[in-house]
Formats: structure tokens, sequence, C-alpha cells
């Protein structure tokens, strides 16, 4: 099960009804938040997850409208009584952008394991990076400045079987340790989740796409994704060339790359300011990929796993 | 005339229904910004008085409730259309965080000019920065770390004495812009204004104090100000031992300086976040001195010269 929620869903900056995009995920109560632009402690507090058990915090690009939000970001997990390391992962310069940001606040109760991921045209893609029960994967993007796209993804174990349990002979005391992928040795002898458990099943992905020109490896990178979160930062097909030159995405750009990769649901945001009402434009992605959602502040859903 | 607004009121973190301690002075047209915390752009947003004619902005110290709202702040300015340079001014270090913060965001279209006060216990107050029609004074406060109150005054020259024009055979087509302060030189006279003006008369200041202990030397700095903005971390009496230790004050130690220093109004703000109603506290300031409002945000006034 993932929750996640869309904490914001502006472009370029905070509006008084409408703050800047970013997505807050949760499993198992732990958080993994990625881009915190200006305000974006306000809509956290509106939420009301709380602070204290946000393990991972991903970076797209290090323009203030995705960033500038962090020092009081940091205060405000400070405060909330954390002292475990908190990993944050981003382009490269981000912990140089994180040393720049630090000359306004004092020293946090928490440190901080910064992975500057060096992706471009050539290298384009991350290994996968496991945190607790999060798989994180980000791609080089088409954007003015360094930007990666993420997509966050929950593994699920086989199913267990107590067949191949009974059969080696595994203490049934062990049965849920060894379920819920532990190891264990006992006796010397050692027992693997592998043994009693079947092949493992399809999990959760969801992919975040913001701030970039839509770009063909894309397709495969957000293949199958139960959720595609991607900017739409004008409506109107006629910004197309304003896109362009901005290198950022009009609504049917963001449904073509939907469509290709298959995904599930489409929730578009990032809207330019000057983009009052971006229903209006709806029916610009619905035409090409049906399952959108125009997004908006604290848009929430829970995922689920199959069956 | 001078209108002020108190853009926020609360301290250490924005709230959902609390915005940070800023304040807007407007006078002619021209504006001049104190403070500059998180979502500060937000709320002056919603007041709509706009961006382009902010012409200084004073940083009272450089905690981030009081200036990560700068590069977005700056921003907001930048694509308001300004090109002309604006002055800030703060405490020694300012330039140095401006600089950190200044790694995410990109060139602005307008140059600041930097006025860093090295203010200190010995050397405390400053001398007054006339930019516009603002009067600007700084005084060294007693916080964690260097600290800055403002005054922001008004001068107001004197009633036009038309006896005085006439005896002196001053043309009538250069009265009104002797008046306005304007020097005039005309077929090889030179004409000024105190020619036609009686005495100066009483102008407007508007006092802003957040964050410090109560000082003594505050009190002649303050001293018959209309009004006076100070912060109130804490409502209740008992909590006078957080005050001291935190550097704050409570609500009736900032009532004390506004009667000490005969001001006319006082607005408290700076509110701590666990302070949810300060209202309930009102007591603790009114029965020391009557004229005191708890602030909230956007709270405005307009101040008119007498008579």
């Amino acid at each position: 099960m993932l929750d996640v929620c869309l904490l914001g869903s502006g472009g370029m900056m905070p509006l008084p009804d409408r703050f800047l995009t970013s997505m807050l995920f949760r499993t198992n109560g732990r958080m993994l938040l990625i881009d915190c632009g200006e305000a974006t402690q306000i809509t956290a507090k509106m939420l009301g997850w709380g602070f204290k058990k946000i393990d991972i915090i991903c970076i797209t690009h290090l323009h203030a409208d995705h960033i500038s939000g962090l020092p009081g970001f940091l205060l405000a997990i400070g405060n909330s009584g954390r002292k475990e390391n908190l990993t944050m992962i981003g382009p490269k310069g981000l912990k140089n952008a994180y040393k720049g940001l630090s000359v306004i606040f004092p020293e946090l109760p928490f440190e901080i394991d910064f992975i500057e991921l060096e992706l471009d045209e050539q290298n384009n893609t991350s290994e996968t990076i496991n945190i607790g029960d999060f798989y994180i994967k980000a791609m080089y993007m088409e954007h003015k400045i360094p930007c990666l796209s993420y997509s966050i993804a929950l593994e699920r174990a086989g199913k267990f079987c107590v067949d191949k349990a009974k059969a080696l002979d595994i203490p049934k005391t062990f049965w849920g340790s060894l379920q819920k992928g532990n190891n264990i040795i006992y006796n010397d002898k050692t027992y693997t989740p592998d043994m009693v458990l079947g092949e493992s099943r399809k999990g959760l992905k969801v992919c975040y796409c913001t701030d970039s020109r839509p770009v063909e490896r894309m397709h495969s990178f957000i293949k199958d994704a139960d959720l595609f979160v991607c900017e739409g930062m004008y409506g109107e097909e006629e910004k197309k060339d304003s896109a362009i030159e901005k290198k950022h995405m009009i609504f049917s750009e963001a449904a073509n790359m939907a469509k290709e990769g298959n995904v599930n649901q489409l929730w578009l945001t990032h809207f330019s300011p000057a983009l009052t009402n971006p229903d209006d434009f709806i029916e610009n992605a619905t035409k090409i990929f049906k399952n959108t959602i125009v997004g908006y502040d604290r848009l929430y859903k829970t995922l689920f796993f199959e069956d």
C-alpha cells in the first residue's frame, strides 16, 4: 500500500490558492518527499502526515521553485524531534545548493546523507537506490538546467508457500519473519525468504516528471506505472512554442507520454501562474490519454497491490 | 500619508493560517519591506500592492524565518518588470547570506545595493538613511545573533507661506514645485524651498522590533512613534523564563516598551506557533499599555499627518 499526495500543483511561484508542485509518498508510516519549493512546509502541515518520518528528500533540479522551501522544511523536520539521518537525492550541485541555503539556519538535529546523481544525455538513468521500502530511480530530462525525473517503486514479495516451508521443515515460528523478508540463523542453519516465498509479484510504481520537454527515453522509464505525475505548464495547444522555448510541456505532450508509457493514470501539475483554471483544458489531455486528472493541492490517493 | 500592513504575524515557522512576520510600508506609491520569511510573497500577493515599486528591503537578522522568502520574493519583483536598483539593508553578513541563497535563482533583472550595518552594543544606533521619502534608522537589539530594530519615518515640510513667497517676488509658477521640496534655478536666480516654507512639521514614525529581549535604549529609539510593531512571542506571563532563554518577549514586556516610549499604538506580532489564540492574552498588554492591538495577517492602517 502506498499513499501519495500532490502537496502543490503550481509552477514558478506559489499563489494564494496554489502551492508549488511537490509530492509526498508514504508507506508503512515512512515517507519520501519529491521537491520542496517555498511554502511546501505549509501545505504539508495542512495535509497533516507529520515531518518526523520523512526519510528521503528527492530534488528534481536546483531552481528556486523546487528547492527554496528546504530551509524551513528541514527546520520543521528538526522541530518534529527527528534525530535519524535523512537522505537527500538530487542532481550534481545539490550539496553546494544546500550549503548556500544553510547560511540562514543553524545546525540541524540530524545528519543528511547526500546522493548526487551525475546524469546527462549519455548516462541518463541512475541505478536503483533502495532506502527502506522505497526503490528510487532517476532519469535525466531536458530542461534549462540538469533536471531529474523520479520513479518511486515498492516491491512485492511472492506469496508464502506453506508446502515449501513444510517440505524444508522450517519451524512455524519463523514463517512470519521469513515472509517479511528477513534471514534467520538458528541452530547453525540459515533460513532465507526465498525458501518459503513464490515468485515476486507486481509491486507499485509512481513516476514524477517536472520540469522538462517530453523525451522519448521517458516512455520506458515510466512503463506501466500505476501513476504518472507530469508537468503541464500550459493547457493551450497554441502555447507549444512557449513550452519549447521555456523547456516545459503542454497538456497534450504529457498525455502523449502517459499513452506511450502505458501508465494507469496521469496527474497533471506545475501549472503556469497564468493558467487560472487548468480544468478548462483537460480535453487536450483526455482525448489522447483518457485517465487524466488535473492535479490540485493535496490531491491524494492510496495505491493498493493487485488482488 | 503612510500605508502600513503587517503581512504576517507568526514567529519561527509559517502556519496554514499564519504567515511569518513581515511588514510593508507604502507612501506615494513607493514601498519598503521589512523582513522576508518563507511565503512572504504569498501574503503580499493576497494584499495586492504589487512588487514592482518595492525600493527597499530591510532585514532584521539572518534567521531563516526572517529571510528565507528572499529568493522567491526577489524573483516576484523581477517578474513584475522592475529594472531599477533595489536597496537591501541589514546586519553584517547580509550580503553573504544573499550570496548563499542566490545559488538557487538565476540573475535578477535589477541590481541590489547592499547596506550592511555593523552595529553592536557599543555602537548601537545607525545614522539615518534616506531613500526616496523614507527615513530609515536601525538599532542593535539583544537576540541570539545580531538583530536590528527599524524606525521608518516620513518627514513633513513646513506650511507654504504665501507672504514669504510674495515678499521675495518668487514667480507663482514655481510655488508648487518649491512646496514639493525642489530647488529651482531661473534667470540666474536660485529659489529654494526654505524661502517659501515655514518650520517643518511633525512627520510620521513607525518602529518595528523583532526578535529581541526588551532593551532600555529602545525607549528613546521608539520615542513618540505613531505605531510600534513589536514581537510578543508568548502571551502568558509565566512564559517569561522561556522568553529570557530564547531571547524573545512576552506581551507585557512589549507593552512596557510601548509605554516607556510613549508611542501612540502598539501592534503585537511574531507569535509562537504554540500560541494558537493570542487574543486570549491581550489583557497582559492592555493593562500596561491600553492602545494595543493583537496583530493578524494583513492588518492594515493608513497613518495621516496631523491636522
